[in-house]
């Protein structure tokens, strides 16, 4: 039975071990004692790291040294780690004390164990797998729109927009919902570009963060 | 000449571009305008890092993450690279505008360079030679007692031989040189281990530090 869940956990994770005991290792909190997946999970990080910055590199020819660092901090942040560590369902494998197991959610926890799961699928199946692996839930985390683009994406389409001698974008305030349940409606616009967004928030500022991020999605998809 | 002056700048690197134009832009600084080397060194960061983190994590199997981590930290910081530009002598073949040039020999520019040097190799011949390539030179750094452990070399020994339940080591000064002309000869002795090592510096705690650092270095050596 378990065998046949760690069946579903690779089809999720999109690769078929030959040792499965690399698997089992990557799922291994330090809590158990023993081998635990910390040594893996720093090898996981730096594949993940470099794996997503010649993506990016190739990817983008046209992208400044400062627009590949901040989309693949986003990429690789914990947030969206544990987006993807969520949508492989590794928290069902996890190997957690059982005095740790309230812990066992918690997401650092998820975002180590996917690195270290990154690590175990190279060392099963060298690197251009891995890095198959990776890209593949990266571009799902991609196409969805899930990769949140630095804190401030205000402040990050305009460094980018400036960057280009594009004007800066017009913020404008569609609606503001019903009293008493607020939802501000906003559109980022940059004529220049020909593109606009709507965006939504509980606030004026969130919805115009909203926008721009949208915005600032499309200017790097576009690229 | 320049040609000349570039095929030994290529064999310090240890590599014959096939694409001579990415050496070129790999030594352009971005003060010249145009495409700078600021591309490459973004993905030559991310390979130097993820190469290092390899060869550590495959050498020393029982090394804890923790442990990785700080010496891969001491191989690729900034320290460590300006001295293996130094040696490839990059600054002699830097581009960089005339105003900035009183900026030639700054650091930052160097270990900028040297990373977009690495990605510039692993775009001309592949990641297999871009590997050989920065191992080649981390090797020398390791082997020449180069790398900084640590800014405190005593506490990151002591840290070490705790982790391993071995007793803290014992240090002795051994002499103290010449009034006025002071050199501390100290020594730090391990037993358990069996290592012993000598210190010099202008004081006891620089002494200290450097029999630290190098009965440290051969801790890791020998596991």
């Amino acid at each position: 039975m378990q065998d046949l869940k760690h069946l579903s956990l690779q089809s999720n994770i999109g690769h078929h071990f030959n040792d499965a005991n690399l698997l089992h290792k990557a799922l291994r909190h330090k809590s158990m004692g023993g081998e635990s997946n910390e040594r893996l999970e720093f090898l996981g990080d730096a594949i993940l790291n470099y794996t997503v910055a010649e993506m990016l590199f190739q990817r983008f020819p046209s992208l400044s040294e400062g627009d590949l660092s901040r989309i693949r901090a986003a990429i690789v942040c914990h947030e969206s780690l544990v987006k993807v560590a969520s949508r492989i369902g590794i928290a069902d494998f996890l190997e957690v004390d059982q005095t740790h197991r309230v812990e066992k959610s918690k997401d650092s926890i998820l975002s180590d164990a996917l690195e270290a799961v990154f690590a175990a699928v190279q060392l099963d199946a060298g690197h251009d797998v891995a890095k198959k692996v990776i890209l593949h839930h990266m571009e799902i985390l991609l196409s969805r729109g899930e990769v949140p683009l630095g804190k401030d994406s205000k402040t990050a389409l305009q460094e980018h927009l400036q960057a280009r001698g594009i004007p800066v974008p017009i913020y404008s305030v569609l609606s503001q919902g019903e009293p008493g349940a607020r939802t501000f409606e906003v559109q980022c616009d940059v004529p220049m570009l020909r593109i606009r967004m709507t965006g939504k928030g509980p606030n004026r500022k969130m919805a115009e963060k909203d926008a721009a991020a949208k915005v600032l999605k499309k200017c790097v998809a576009s690229l």
